[in-house]
């Protein structure tokens, strides 16, 4: 059975991982007979929001436990993880990402990626061994291999979204990075590295379109590992 | 398109809504055509377990506010929901259906149930709505339906299952439900009162399962409303 380490960010879409994103992962390694391995940073997160309101709930929550709400318990800590025991990387989106993973939320590509992250992203590829990235999270790819010429997708200017997606595919450019448009459920495969990245809910999509993506990625990453 | 209200009672399982259970009714339903209506009570939770560890957290979270992680968002408050706007119901698992929808957890069947829980439960029924109970959530149907022999579901004691199913059983029982043995992704059906239940987590599960149980049971609440 392959085992895919499943990186988690917190729990919920504003200040953690997209839960949404990161069932629907479970749910497509489950089905495409897969082990998925929760993992996530032992470190406060960058701040929690209130999802309701949006606002700023001023206390101190960790990554590492919230993200143990979305995996029933078990969530592995990232200094924990060895590399040579995994098959595989998926990587969920949601302001996780881009707050607690990295801080591109705030410097764009500018940001540093937690050195943990940044390490499990570059060992895996340097190692063969193939990358998901859902949503927002392929920015942590594009400033983890900075220069290498990664295809990805953070979704397509010409659909429904509520972010900027040009200026995203920008940003990563700009590290050297190759964005391509990608509409919901469409998936950017780079052969070369190994890495498959879906746009999720960059774009304006429910949760049966999640899951069909997902599936369509976690389907080709199993398929690296053949 | 059908609005089919999903209660939710937090975000975890251990002290709100299973989160695998909730996301696969949002994709369900959304597969079936069907719009969901997230809605909480805006409440206190009864704690916040630590989901690494287990330990109470000791500080104050809000069962809305919380389940809002789950929705992105929008989150009816339980108190402004009317029966006459819904065409079914459905209630995901996890320990917050028996700490916060009820407490079920310290009482068993001398529980009480949140009044306007208990108040949606008797309108949706008593309007002939149909109404699907996942997990350990048939014990709020068991409660608020007293003596009216609801047929449900809390898995089945022959299977592989963390929790003593035949105590559950004894103790819905006891308020006058008729309860039947269902293996992981089988249904319990109740035509007359129009009520469906699924172990979902009350079984040993992964993902996939909880979602193909969970298909399931939506199918059913939704063929009652055709």
């Amino acid at each position: 059975m392959k085992k895919i380490a499943v990186l988690l960010s917190g729990c919920g879409v504003y200040d953690g991982t997209e839960i949404q994103e990161a069932v629907s992962v479970l749910i497509a390694l489950d089905e495409l007979g897969a082990a998925a391995v929760c993992v996530a940073p032992d470190m406060p997160q960058h701040h929690v929001v209130d999802h309701l309101t949006g606002d700023d709930m001023g206390h101190a929550r960790n990554v590492r436990v919230e993200s143990a709400r979305i995996a029933r318990g078990a969530v592995l800590d990232l200094a924990e993880v060895k590399v040579a025991e995994l098959d595989g990387l998926v990587i969920p989106g949601g302001f996780g990402a881009a707050k607690n993973l990295s801080n591109w939320a705030f410097a764009g590509p500018d940001c540093t990626v937690q050195p943990g992250v940044a390490a499990l992203i570059q060992d895996m590829v340097a190692a063969g061994k193939p990358v998901a990235a859902l949503c927002v999270a392929p920015v942590l790819l594009a400033k983890a291999l900075s220069g290498m010429g990664i295809t990805l997708t953070l979704g397509t200017p010409e659909g429904a979204s509520p972010y900027d997606i040009e200026g995203f595919h920008a940003g990563v450019a700009s590290l050297g990075a190759k964005p391509v448009a990608c509409e919901l459920g469409e998936i950017a495969v780079d052969a070369a590295h190994k890495v498959v990245t879906t746009p999720c809910y960059m774009m304006d999509a429910g949760p049966a379109a999640i899951l069909a993506g997902v599936r369509k990625a976690c389907a080709q990453l199993l398929a690296w590992t053949a």
